[in-house]
C-alpha cells in the first residue's frame, strides 16, 4: 500500500459528483431522467466567442503567455468590473486563472496561515471547507435563514463567531445553492466588521452577471473594502463557458503579486487562445449573453411556479444564480422520510427527478430543522423543466 | 501592508521571466535580440489538432467535462504510452491535466509530509525546487557531470544523498537544461536504489518525445518501476500546443485517485474541447509532428556546429530536447568575467543574444567549477540562429 501525504485525509470534495453517476447509472437503465443536480450549462457559447478564439489560434496564439494572462484582457476586464463596481482596479490588480475555482485555493494558500480560522457559508459550495483545512486552517461556518422573500444573511451568528484567530471571510453573495444575496445595510454591516477585525474577504462572485433583475452589489464597492477584497471571477457562466476553464482573481496589487508567483508554479499560464475570446465577449456585442439570461429566466419561473404549486415544497425566486433551494420539510413529513439520501433517492426512482439536497454543500449545522434540496435550471431546457416537475407533483401529492 | 501567508516565504519561482523581460526591455530600445531565452515554440500546432478541437465546440464540447478528463482520451493516452513503454496503464491510471506543471504539485501534495527529503536535479527545472519547499520538504539536490558525448548523472552523488528522511526522487531523464539522459544501465541503478530505499519518482517526461535519434527509455518501463512512478506528460512539446495547457498524471491507481481529488478542489476539470484535439493528436495524421522534430533537428546541429566552432565553448549535441548547455568557462576567462550575469548581460548588449545561464535552473552546488549557460531552439528559426550565433562568435574571438 502506497503511503499518501496527512494532509490528503483534510482534502474534501464535491459529493455532487456521485449524484451525477447515480442519474447516469439510472439513466443507462432506460429510465429518463431530468438533470436538476448539475450547475452546468447546456446553452452555447456564443459565437462570436468561439470564433474570436478561433481566430486567435490561427494567428498563432498558440504558445506561452504572461503567467497571469494577456494584457489586453487583464485590462478589458479590470474596466468591465470597474463599470460594475465603481471600483478604481488596474491590470495590476487582475491574475487571469484557468477557471473560477483557482481563485480559492490561491486565496486561502496566500494568505491563510495554519491555525487561522476562516468564516465561510453553510449550506455553501463545498470546496471552501475543504481547501480550508487541507490548508490547515479552521472552518468556522455561517448561516443563512428563511426571510420573507429571500434567503438572508445571520449576520448576528456572523457576527458572534469572529474570535481574534478569525482572519479571512469567505462571501458568496449571490449564493450557491440558495440564490441569497444581502441588502445594501447588510453588506455596509459586513464591510463594518471587516474593518473593526481586520479582516479579508474572499468574494466569490461566480454568479454576479447571473442575475434577472435589479443590479447586482459587491463589498469590493464599499469604501475600504477593495484593499480587502478578493474577487473571483468566472467566464465560465455569463459566457456559458465552463468547459473553457477562464477565470480571473482580481484585488490589491500585493495579493495579486503573490497569486502570480503561485500561477508560475501551479500552472505557468492559462490557455492563450481562449483569452482573445473573452476579450470579444467582455466587449463584443451581447446578444447572446443577454439571450441566455433571458433563456434561464424563463427556466427559473417555470420551476418555481410548479415547486409552489406542490403541497409541503416551498420556494423562493432568486433574482440571482440558476439555483432554487426549496423547502421540502412538509413533504419529507408526509412521506414519512426523515434522511435526505432516501427522500433524494426515492425522489429520482419514482420520478426520474435529480437534484442535490442541502447535504451537498456541508454538514447539517446544530439546529438545524428544516429540509432543503437544491435544483439547477442551468442545464435543463423549459419543456424537461414541466414534464419532470409535473411528475415530481403528481408523486408528491399521491 | 497585507500580512502574507508564512508559506509562501517558501515559495520560489522561474527566473528565466526575468530574462525574458530584459530582452524585451532591449528590443524595444531598437537592437535585434536572439530569443534563445525561452522553452516556448514559434511553431504551428498541427492543423489537425486544431481542427478536431475547433469541432468539438460546434458538438457543443463546451460544458464541463470529467474531473480527470473525457474517458476516450485516457484510453488513448494509456495506450499510446504503453506501445513507448511496455507498461499496462489502462484508463483509471490517467488524470488529464492543465498542462504538465499541474503533476509537480499534485505529486507532492499526494506523497510527501513536511520533513520528507526529496532528491531533485540540479541544474534543473526551478519549479522542483519551490514546491518541495512551499509543501514543507526538504529539497536535497543531485548533479549531472560531463561525459565524453554528454552529461551523466552523478550516481555516486545520488546514493550519497539518501538518507532515512528521503522519501521521493524527481527524475527528469531527457533533462531541461541539459538534454542529458540515463543509460539502460543507470536506469537499473535507479531502480535499484528506489526499490532499496522505498522511494516514489517523479518522472517527469516533458521531452520523451522530442528526440532525434534512438529511443527514448523511461524508469517506469523496469520492474516493480510502474507501482513507484508518476509520470509528467505533456501535449505542450511534441504538438507544439505550449499555450493550450494540457497534460496529463500517470501512475498508479492509488495515486492518481487522489490526483483526482486534487483535481476536483483545485481546477474542477482540464478544458474539456481540447481533449479531442489531443486524441487527434495522438490517433492521427503524424505528418506535422514528425515535421516538428525535423525542424527542431536541423537548428539544434545548426546551433551546436557554431558553438562548437568558438574558442573557449564547448556544447554536447543531445539526442533529446530543445534545449543546449554549453560550457563557457574558457571564454568567461578570456573575457575576464567572473559573474554569470556580468557574461549574460555582456552577450545581450553586445551580440543580441539572450540566454539563461545556470543559475536560473538552481543554486550553484559546493566546487562547482565550471560555467555554463543554456540556449533553447525552440523559439527561433535557423536563420536567426545562424545570425546571432555569427554575431556571437564573433564578440567572442575579438
Amino acid at each position: 500500500m502506497i503511503k499518501i501525504a496527512d494532509r490528503i485525509s483534510r482534502l474534501g470534495t464535491e459529493t455532487a459528483f456521485a449524484v451525477s453517476a447515480e442519474a447516469a447509472a439510472f439513466a443507462a437503465q432506460g429510465h429518463k431522467v431530468y438533470p436538476f443536480h448539475l450547475g452546468d450549462m447546456n446553452l452555447p457559447t456564443p459565437a462570436n466567442v468561439v470564433e474570436a478564439s478561433f481566430k486567435a489560434i490561427k494567428e498563432g496564439k498558440t504558445g506561452y503567455c504572461p503567467n497571469v494572462g494577456i494584457p489586453q484582457l487583464r485590462a478589458v476586464l479590470a474596466e468591465d468590473i470597474n463599470a460594475s463596481h465603481g471600483t478604481r482596479y488596474a491590470m495590476e490588480n487582475v491574475a487571469i486563472q484557468p477557471g473560477g475555482k483557482p481563485t480559492i485555493t490561491k486565496f486561502i494558500m496566500a494568505l491563510m496561515n495554519p491555525g487561522d480560522e476562516v468564516l465561510y457559508p453553510n449550506p455553501g459550495y463545498p470546496i471552501y471547507e475543504s481547501q480550508i483545512e487541507f490548508h490547515g486552517g479552521k472552518a468556522v461556518p455561517y448561516r443563512y435563514v428563511e426571510g420573507t422573500d429571500n434567503f438572508a444573511f445571520d449576520m448576528a451568528g456572523l457576527e458572534k463567531s469572529i474570535t481574534p484567530r478569525t482572519r479571512l471571510l469567505v462571501l458568496n453573495d449571490l449564493q450557491n445553492p440558495m440564490g441569497a444575496e444581502c441588502s445594501p445595510a447588510e453588506l455596509e454591516k459586513v464591510a463594518e466588521l471587516v474593518l473593526r477585525h481586520d479582516l479579508y474577504v474572499l468574494c466569490d462572485e461566480a454568479y454576479f452577471d447571473i442575475r434577472y433583475e435589479g443590479k447586482s452589489r459587491s463589498l469590493a464597492s464599499l469604501p475600504g473594502m477593495a484593499e480587502r477584497c478578493v474577487i473571483l471571477y468566472t467566464f465560465s457562466k455569463k459566457f456559458a463557458m465552463t468547459g473553457w476553464r477562464l477565470g480571473a482573481t482580481i484585488g490589491p496589487k500585493e495579493i495579486i503579486d503573490v497569486v502570480a508567483k503561485l500561477n508560475v508554479n501551479d500552472e505557468s499560464c492559462p490557455n492563450h487562445f481562449i483569452q482573445y475570446g473573452a476579450i470579444e465577449g467582455l466587449t463584443g456585442d451581447q446578444s447572446e449573453v443577454k439571450q441566455i439570461l433571458a433563456t434561464l429566466k424563463e427556466r427559473r419561473d417555470t420551476a418555481v411556479d410548479i415547486l409552489n404549486s406542490i403541497e409541503g415544497v416551498r420556494c423562493f425566486r432568486p433574482n440571482a444564480t440558476f439555483y432554487l433551494f426549496p423547502n421540502v420539510t412538509g413533504l419529507m413529513q408526509k412521506k414519512g422520510l426523515t434522511h435526505y439520501d432516501e427522500f433524494r433517492k426515492a425522489m429520482l426512482t419514482e420520478t426520474g427527478v435529480s437534484a442535490c439536497t442541502r447535504l451537498h454543500f456541508g454538514r447539517a449545522l446544530p439546529g438545524e430543522k428544516d429540509f432543503y434540496i437544491r435544483l439547477a435550471y442551468s442545464g435543463i431546457n423549459v419543456g424537461e423543466i414541466k414534464e419532470g416537475l409535473a411528475k415530481f407533483k403528481a408523486w408528491a401529492e399521491s
